[in-house]
């Protein structure tokens, strides 16, 4: 199904960027859990565009209203469903969209797929509107987590040239997840974000868009969670983070770079802890071996590719009548999404390792 | 499931390295298509060990049975079960890693999920030798979309530090795809795979191991194949890449390096060439908008850690007891498993594109 | 998954009967299908309340509204998602229904399932509003279906000791299956029904619920849908059909019956046809074999329970303090919720077939 | 899938009946359960040919070969296959069906959806053989259940026209489903048993076969168990109830019969017992309320059909060809598969019930 994932839990997501509104269905979670909707509501601003001129202009509150499955704070166990009313839409200044084919995104292929019935105005269910209901199924579920100690978080490790600091991939604490978690720009180093979101303002004003690499990691993930083969945490996570629109690349641990090493530097040691807990000693493996939980912090990379929406001329095809053409795109577009895609790749990683978890003996 | 991918198609992978079988069932597959029998024994020799002293020198026959589905060598439709007999297992070399965690490998994670009861004996379901059911599995629909003219082919792209030529992700012909396909060392340039084997063979002697990453491209996927958000091309092959051990990495296209980029240099025009057909002039995207392909070649690579069964001595631990240890593997292990994952990642493609492509009109 | 259905087409369910909104999502339709929404609309009204004193009094106006999917009347292709707005909710009748288990609801085995965290407000998720959305769903499948000439109609075959006539299993038609449709009382038999009509008043009168029987046909189903073993016609229909409160049995062909007959008597000899085509003489098979449509009209019988919410006292649990009590059941209930139930069962083949159907050529 | 069965635990089975083997693979069983590999054997005797003219009198051993996911008797965790050999295959037999539709089998249909190329020999994948791999998978999940104390039991209810005593559908116990169990023919009233035994006789004397009724009861299964709408004890019972060959018809509970009730007769009054448990006093509902069990027996009837394979003449047609011809089966097949289906039946409830149990807390 395009847009059900089906584990445990299942997330089903629907909505055009531009039709009456988009939103998600999440099915199976466990029923009693405290859902604080303050706290989802901040989850979902990180998401949302901001002023600064580093993302749309467009303005969207994205208020989710939760239609079921929760009642007095706490889930029902029963499908909970949310949406986001669409309000803020300018479908005219798509016009000349829905004829060409704008390089990067899924106009022409999803032209094909549907035969030329699905709806193009603000890229419809391709659009990078559609991870506001992926952020509002991660931020439900990051709370059913958080309240087992488990806490995801992501920050903006690269943009363009310019490199944030990395979590420690051993070490990474609650509080190293939580400093950054709200930050209007969340990179660990400031003054790396500042280069960052000077450099995302020139590209803008060039009619540019820029790309960079977000850095996940979940801690106190018990071992022994996931499954070998096509049901491993590895699996799950991969599934949903290509989810997110302009991802084109993910790794865990020491990820591509392990092409580069030899066994013995590769292999973690393990290692029992002065509480007698089984640790390893680096942690090139992400937290993950054998698809399952090791207990050490989970790690990944996700990259992220600059907006395809540019304000620069570029060639490309009528694809109605096979002309070669020339696209000025208007609108409203961010110049890098990165930073709007940190809290998504948050969600991702939160759905998967929740669904993992639930069956799991006190859990 | 663990091994269960349930897409369209499904393939249901069981068994264990030192069990009695190992196989696979395919279900979903279409009726009368013609089964190469020895072809499918060529794609199976491509991942078996070598006798070179690249691979273990376990001696796998790996001569896969059909115990359903086939008739006449067609397909009948009906699900495709085949099974490879274990036969060369030398259980006793596994006796000391029964209570030591090998690092790099499932062993301390296996036994948790399991609660001790899976059976570790040459990683038991956790094993690479898993490997070969998938291969099966894959080559099967290998056979199918060749006949549709589609075809699917990896390399090894670098092993340590040494990098073999890339496909050109533009234009990467079939000839390309062939002449690498049955290469005793799968590279496009034969002097950098001299030097790759090498280094290989010093690895080894040396009690080491290396990693690489592969390169795989498919061609002639028509354009419109797929689905946006969870169903599509790229999260079907990154659930199933995922499914090979040791890999750590998967990105599509420009993959990681459009971190680095600006929109207009990521983005890929648009044009209707000589014979009517939209293409692009680059191929960042790697053939796939939005989940879904562009006709143009899908490429990929695939980040491979080392072996983690090195000779050399490691710390780890006796998770029995809690108590630090020296671990000596003994037993036969390849120094390199990138050559034999090579057909693995042509495989998880493969079976990703029939799943994809079997619903669509005029397949 | 509680309420998702999952079989080339997805259905997802939501929503309590007193919460803001229950609805639907479906996904993988076919894009580009026309949908007429007064068509829509007369399907949902024959589920809705009548005035006429055989169903509850409350007012549900039950018009769906579609929030994505659809596009200037015609499928997208994306998934399609409708909710209807609960508005008409008198949660108080139902303030001493919370402690008290009710006879045939499920009161008690949702509070031990979810916790006590469960909406019981109206039977919360578990109410029969909730197949509201499942005929929102069957009317669109139903409409997909009819434009390639399939037709799905039900009656009501016998509610309590009175029985309308039956469909000839053989040859009941498309004027057959219209006739019925959009009767206020939908039997054959209007004598028998006015007979049926006044059994259901006089049940209510007496603070009695009735049940009965429901036959549905499918008619012009090509020859050659559905799979053996778990994914044939008659497995797929019978799992959603028991996602109808209410049912407690499905026969196809004739049913129960044939534990009577001799192998001649049941066995439907085939014969080709004056135009060629394959027919059977007798329809004992209810048009599948190995859960494969023969091409004769796929037949079945369901059985609906009376409704359990009756006026008359009934001896209960309190099951937070496990005490025995006495249960007056006050609110606005069925006395008969066979007539509704007849678009649910219409809804739930509709939505079977069309799921089998999608993946054949030339559909 | 046609032959997955995909529900927390995997059901996946292949094989035609005269290939060189069928069999099953079950994913996402718990590790750590015993295994008697005697009592496997002694389930699957229950279904296999007997030696007194009641089934056919091919001599299926129907061994069981486990290939992987137990080690030491105990369930690994991963992936269990098990096949069975086909040896006394006679294929000769066939040779005249292969080119005619025999009534009531899946000939015809089979040949269209799989367009010629399926094993016709013997059934292929539709035989009644398939049921020996879906036994072997219920003989497990029903050692897992009696070791938590939950039993499931069946016998034949009726035969043609002669009917046994029924289980006490409040009260049915453990010793009522044990006695019944291993008996040759699997009726409560023996006198009852030699009556169906000699009409059984009588019909394969005169070329006839006949059908019957299956009453089957799961007890203490613990209320709690199960989820609304789609995904109910009743929806996956009825899903792989119905992947048997021959059911036509399953009821649950008082079944048909709740359709000539008022409400306050099929209602079953909630009490608590002396021990302090919530039970009914009656069970009309079969132990299922709103999908989720009630503590009660869970009760149900399921309606086979005759044997469709019978030695009379009967009309049909070439479907190569389309004309009509006469039918005269040879081989050798079941005057009446009512008693082997008993074990199939308990295989399906054993299943549904373990997948749905495993997910619950202290299981």
């Amino acid at each position: 199904m395009s847009s059900l994932w089906n584990n445990r839990i299942s997330i089903s997501i629907f909505g055009e960027s531009h039709g009456p509104a988009i939103g998600v269905v999440i099915d199976n979670l466990p029923s009693g859990e405290f859902i604080d909707v303050d706290e989802l509501g901040r989850f979902m601003a990180r998401r949302a565009p901001k002023k600064d001129g580093t993302t749309t202009s467009r303005s969207e509150k994205d208020l989710p209203q939760i239609m079921s499955g929760v009642l007095n704070d706490r889930t029902t166990g029963t499908p909970l469903c949310a949406f986001i009313q669409n309000t803020d839409t300018h479908s005219s200044d798509y016009s000349n969209i829905s004829k060409l084919a704008r390089p990067g995104h899924a106009d022409y292929t999803g032209a094909l797929r549907y035969k030329g019935f699905n709806d193009v105005r603000g890229g419809g269910h391709f659009s990078g509107r559609l991870t506001a209901p992926l952020c509002f199924a991660g931020a439900v579920c990051s709370q059913i987590l958080e309240r087992r100690g488990i806490y995801v978080g992501a920050h903006i490790l690269t943009i363009h040239n310019i490199k944030d600091s990395a979590f420690d991939n051993v070490n990474v604490s609650r509080e190293d997840i939580l400093d950054v978690r709200y930050k209007e720009f969340p990179v660990i180093n400031d003054k790396k974000g500042k280069l960052m979101f000077d450099d995302i303002q020139n590209a803008r004003m060039g009619g540019e868009s820029l790309g960079g690499i977000i850095e996940c990691a979940a801690i106190n993930v018990p071992a022994g969670i996931g499954s070998p083969i096509f049901d491993g945490l590895e699996n799950s996570i991969a599934q949903l983070i290509f989810g997110i629109p302009a991802v084109k690349g993910l790794e865990f641990g020491a990820g591509f770079n392990v092409a580069k090493m030899v066994g013995s530097q590769n292999n973690d040691d393990f290692y029992v802890d002065e509480r007698g807990h089984v640790k390893t000693k680096s942690n090139n493996h992400g937290g993950i071996l054998g698809g399952i939980s090791s207990g050490m912090p989970i790690t990944m990379n996700v990259a992220i590719k600059p907006t395809p929406s540019i304000a620069k001329p570029q060639e490309t095809v009528d694809y109605s009548n096979m002309t070669n053409e020339i696209l000025n795109i208007k609108g409203r577009h961010d110049p890098c999404i990165v930073p709007r895609a940190v809290p998504c790749v948050e969600s991702a990683v939160s759905i998967a390792l929740l669904a993992h978890m639930i069956d799991y003996p006190n859990f």
